[in-house]
């Protein structure tokens, strides 16, 4: 038996899926929060090209992955499907766990597949200049890599709590060139507004997004990218579930559930929706989306319009949301702390095509650690909720053979600070937040 | 054209190569320190299982890899072999890079490579424990991975300077279950004596080997691992060359000279001794090792039988030296600093099959950042060493299209604090040591 599947190269899909055409009852449209009307891409194009907008809208099933993409992409990809046979053993499972190991990109994680092609439709256009915002740091990193790539500059705001927590993913960041500040900053105005009112926060995503848009509307030569939630993130990561399912068709098998963790959506629906077109044509097939407990926007959020920042500067997108004002516990998958999930995810989400699961992040860094001791890799705290729900999903009747894919999204090397945190017993699970849920959700827009 | 060149699991080489038997001139056997008599495997036992000091003193020239090697070895292994087409343009050059990557090992370098039999061999015989010694933390991290493998405790004596400014190092050695304390401790006579002395000492692998030795030597249920120098770990590495030909011969080429960063030897000897029996038949290939400046064993050392650790307690070694008390700059490359070099590596520069080539750190860093630039994947500071080398061959001469192997044998994301020491200015060129060396030379033994 082969422990890890591999493609070649040449083997790499040339094409991406897009899910959206395929979602029973379709998305909704984001809404231009002044006028709540559908929002056309003219007003969008002040800070997205025109490339990645034709991406967000379009309704065609397979895009073109561009040659030069796929270039970059050979760096690390196609990358392997690996059965996890220490780590069924350990547990006495006679379920069969793969799981696809998108730590191997340069920067450790699946953010690449969406930062290479963002970088190069910007670079196409002649966007000389790109900021976004980065929580744990896995973004931010993918995103300096890529624009290096393709000679563009690069500005992230990074929540000050990684900032300070993480100084090996600024240190990433320096290398490929990039320019990196602690969120909120006094370089914009929602920065210093909210330093003056708040000397001492932490920062959130929400906050870190806001900064970066400002600074992208500010200027003629900038853009801004984001790396999960919106259609065009999603459609990048489905590289990861396209080479996945002919992996597992040369593993000659096929997955009874499929499980990624979601903090925006995109790791899981990019390893998720390519297998969605078989179970829209009758195959049994399960997602799971795992969501951390303490940011529990698909288990305990609503399905509403609502902004995707702090500032109110975004589109109104309608997904599962926390409330964009909600500010979550201070757990160590810094990735996961997103008040709201992607449209598309929340979409099949209501549909009941996806369900969602929700993990304490305790248990979590428990099932790291034995991916760690029995498959050899330590994961990302963000990718031990996958690891969890897979030891869930394995160990729900020993017995039951039955076939488990989930997705590996990245390596914890740069986060081991916090398994520190873990082993000297300071990290706590965190209950229902309902107090700071209530505020926040009666906080949302009306539309 | 494939960018990557991949083995499947069951193309991987089932046999490790073993080169003594063809090291014209042969080897020198380890003397014992109190007679000056070839040391037989009775007193060695003391330390070593016996399956690795058959393969210590084996002449058999292929060794077959046990089923429960392989088993861990597929976690990562066969390792790719990319071809560095980003760097090349960079360069300007018509000659091909390639090189082997040994960073995508769940620890993310070669160690592994060797931690992995190493502890299988000590379960085999009923070892319940393991001691070693690690500089920049990475052979600590693979046995310490390898080990949690076959249920053996292990005990890592860290380089104290390592111990403090690589904390995400210990972090992973705790996550697979190992025991790490700084070194010189208070745990050991020789630790004990030397913080007695030196209570600021930053320590160093001599004085750290000695702790480790005399940990094993005081316990019954306890062996000793070396995680380079020796034949058996060379003989271990090999698998890495072995591979190498294979995909070489995939991709249809041959390189003309094979490069690799040498400290105690090992993924050096380990990438290029599979390549030597062709040599010896005839084929012009050229195999560089290259050193840090300022720990320059191979082009300042003498070649002579001294001590592998400070304590002068192991068997006294053949091999390029600068003394066993030599102490040296604390370049950010710390699985370099070492005073000796490989027996085996050092017959071969005797025997003038083996080009020694020295660099001076800075120069390595800013190869360093260009690789990750170009090709994505930070090297750790040692593998800096072997970039730079192969910069400087393949920009010789531009117009000349040679084919450059080179092993990278580890990525650098626990090591990014060294570089945010090299882009704040705090890092220095240091010239060749003489007056330390002339010192540290005086006092080899007299055989």
């Amino acid at each position: 038996m082969q422990k890890k599947i591999l493609l070649r190269d040449d083997e790499m899909p040339r094409q991406w899926y897009n899910v959206v055409p395929d979602i029973p009852g379709g998305l909704k449209p984001p809404l231009d929060p002044e006028t709540k009307q559908p929002m056309g891409p003219e007003k969008l194009s002040a800070v997205f090209p025109m490339g990645l907008l034709a991406q967000e809208m379009s309704q065609d099933r397979f895009i073109d992955i561009p040659e030069e993409v796929l270039e970059i992409y050979k760096i690390w990809r196609p990358s392997p499907l690996v059965r996890a046979t220490n780590l069924e053993k350990a547990l006495g499972t006679k379920a069969k766990i793969y799981f696809k190991n998108e730590g191997v990109s340069p920067v450790g994680s699946h953010k690449a597949n969406s930062a290479v092609p963002q970088a190069y439709y910007n670079m196409k256009e002649g966007v000389k200049r790109i900021t976004t915002e980065t929580g744990a740091g896995q973004w931010g990193c993918a995103l300096s890599f890529a624009t290096s790539k393709f000679g563009i500059d690069c500005k992230v705001y990074m929540v000050r709590v990684s900032y300070d927590q993480k100084p090996y993913r600024k240190s990433m960041m320096h290398t490929y060139g990039a320019e990196i500040v602690a969120s909120p900053s006094s370089e914009t105005n929602i920065g210093r507004k909210i330093l003056a009112e708040f000397p001492d926060t932490p920062g959130s995503l929400g906050i870190a997004i806001s900064e970066a848009l400002e600074d992208a509307f500010g200027r003629d030569d900038t853009k801004y990218a984001l790396g999960s939630v919106l259609n065009h993130v999603i459609l990048h990561q489905s590289i990861i579930g396209l080479e996945a399912k002919k992996q597992m068709e040369m593993a000659g098998d096929y997955p009874d559930v499929v499980i990624g963790c979601c903090g925006g959506g995109s790791n899981f629906a990019g390893i998720a929706s390519p297998f969605i077109p078989d179970y829209l044509e009758g195959r049994k097939i399960r997602f799971v989306g795992v969501e951390p407990a303490s940011c529990p926007s698909l288990t305990m959020g609503k399905l509403a319009y609502d902004f995707g920042d702090v500032a109110q500067t975004t589109p109104l997108l309608y997904m599962y949301t926390l409330g964009h004002d909600f500010i979550p516990p201070g757990i160590h998958a810094g990735g996961l702390r997103y008040h709201g999930m992607s449209p598309i995810v929340s979409a099949l989400v209501r549909e009941k095509i996806i369900e969602p699961m929700s993990v304490h992040q305790l248990e979590c860094f428990e099932a790291g650690v034995l991916f760690a001791k029995t498959e050899g890799i330590i994961p990302a705290p963000e990718t031990c909720h996958a690891v969890r729900a897979a030891i869930i999903e394995a160990t729900r009747d020993l017995n039951d053979p039955k076939t488990i894919l989930f997705n590996f999204s990245g390596h914890g090397l740069i986060d081991m600070a916090s398994y520190d945190k873990f082993y000297s017993g300071e990290l706590q699970n965190y209950e229902y937040p309902a107090e700071a849920l209530a505020k926040s959700m009666a906080n949302l827009p009306q539309i």
